[in-house]
């Protein structure tokens, strides 16, 4: 945040800008409960959400970007809760017909969630955009928020471990996260690009804030960071930039983010999570039950504004009480 | 059929060669039911079916190549008979699914059959020929039978109808074979070639019989016939070739052989179905519901040999009886 828009007569400007635009930056699920939240918190149409492509792979044939389709399916009441990933109801008929034709099949995907990745890959294949066909995706789902995939073009992440290099699902899925993680490389983000519509979506005046969801910092946030211009964009937005932790009580709530932590040799704690991607920050939302963690905050940078709040997210109510904090802690720093 | 094979020194030769090798040429349904019978009345690794790929296409970005399919799911007792396509207890998930997308289904695929086109286009994708593709299946579902696509290289049957023309399934599934077919062209067929396997099948000296299952004479044996040098091999093969009728009683037991009869102005007829390929039969099976017309057949080059069978094929036993019929026709025709 750098305050109030510079005119083109390099001043400030104190121009009269109804904020009602919200821009989260997500991966998949902790990130999408989070997005759906703010998405019944305001009005949905108001809300972007930039998603992380950097887990987006090839698995017989399909193009696979789990973190966009855990957004479309939890936007749009199709999410798998239980499950945490995949859409209720699924079926694995596919699955087995291919293990029956002798495949090993370590990732898998739903008889229903193969035709979003049918039809994806066709429409790629034909030059279609990932943009455009996430946009479709929304829209035939019903669902009012935008989702934004963070780059058309490949990111891939990468994790340098002991025992050597692997792709994020080879190490995430197959591996089950056990190997220890040493460095987290993104390839090919030095060729990727800010779609226009991300780039027009971070640069609108209308907004409000954009909240950078409680995903894992390294696998989720770190590839969207990745993409050039975009983490500049974040620090000279006028827009406050908030984060929610991925850490409470010392633990990840889902996922191998404080597996990470730990290998990196940090302390597993939200203002480890928060230093982090420190630069970015103007607020962070910690949750309640590390109250006694709020002065840790005041090393980060001059000092990095904290507010609490039940980060935990176990239902609907929830999930709306922690948008209403985060828009509301927003408006504080603006 | 010309007879003993011709030696080194230009004589026609006496060995004693064991002949018990039959090779089936065949579309989807009613193909597969004969060799289906073929397969259980001999030892059905001598048996190798030769499959029409005409019908292959795209869809939703699948490579689908139906009569294999067929044969692959007939031969393992994995075909719903009922239906006349695809697996049996098969779902459709995934066509419900991309429905609810936007698309526009028309091609149905189920989630089981899902399976074998993902992982038959992964590896067409990664440069496997069909013809290896296909055997692993097979061997995945036990089959003994050898299935020998008829080309490992593209061969489309594209139909010239009155209002346009139509790929295959275009003009069967979509337009449900209603625009009367002027012309049959089988695009891409001068640059396809036979493969080894098949030319090696149809060379081989232990063969007793070639049999020419009753499927559609223009749609699926058309198809086969045109890779280059097949019908020729054919009609050099010492081995006699012995057609089954796709007419009985005036009708196609199953699809629109009748249909396209009448519309080429031909009389729907065994004798006008066996006359489309007369240059190929050594002889031809005809229904004994049609025994009346046994004298047509005198008319078909010097007088084409014919023998009459219950060619309905309505349960296992009437197809191996039809698959006896056949083999005992083409032993005294050797």
């Amino acid at each position: 945040m750098t305050g109030r828009p510079v005119g083109p007569d390099g001043k400030r400007q104190d121009v009269s800008v109804t904020k009602n635009k919200v821009i989260a930056i997500s991966g998949g699920v902790g990130g999408a409960k989070l997005s759906m939240g703010l998405a019944s918190e305001m009005d949905a149409r108001n809300l972007t959400v930039i998603v992380n492509t950097g887990d987006d792979s090839w698995h017989f044939g399909l193009f696979v970007t789990p973190d966009i389709d855990t957004q479309l399916y939890t936007l749009s009441g199709r999410a798998d809760l239980d499950r945490g990933w995949g859409r209720s109801g699924e079926t694995w008929h596919a699955m087995d017909a291919l293990r029956e034709l002798g495949e090993d099949v370590w990732f898998n995907i739903g008889d229903k969630d193969i035709a979003t990745n049918l039809l994806r890959t066709m429409r790629l294949s034909r030059g279609d955009r990932l943009t455009e066909i996430t946009a479709d995706f929304a829209r035939a789902f019903g669902i009012e928020t935008r989702l934004l995939p963070m780059s058309d073009m490949p990111v891939s992440t990468q994790l340098k471990c002991a025992d050597g290099d692997y792709d994020f699902h080879d190490w995430f899925v197959a591996a089950r996260a056990e190997p220890t993680v040493q460095e987290v490389v993104f390839r090919g983000a030095e060729r990727a690009s800010m779609t226009a519509e991300v780039e027009t979506a971070l640069a609108d005046p209308e907004l409000a804030a954009i909240v950078v969801c409680p995903s894992n910092p390294f696998l989720s946030i770190g590839p969207v960071l990745s993409v050039p211009g975009l983490r500049q964009m974040l620090k000279d937005s006028p827009a406050p930039v908030i984060g929610v932790t991925p850490v409470v009580s010392g633990q990840a709530i889902k996922g191998p983010t404080a597996a990470m932590m730990k290998g990196f040799g940090l302390p597993v704690s939200a203002s480890a999570a928060a230093r982090f991607h420190a630069d970015i920050f103007d607020g962070y939302i910690l949750d309640e039950r590390d109250a006694g963690q709020v002065g840790e905050f005041a090393y980060i940078g001059s000092g990095l504004p904290v507010a609490l709040a039940d980060t935990m997210m176990v239902d609907l109510d929830a999930k709306r009480r922690l948008a209403r904090a985060v828009l509301e802690f927003a408006e504080t720093l603006r």
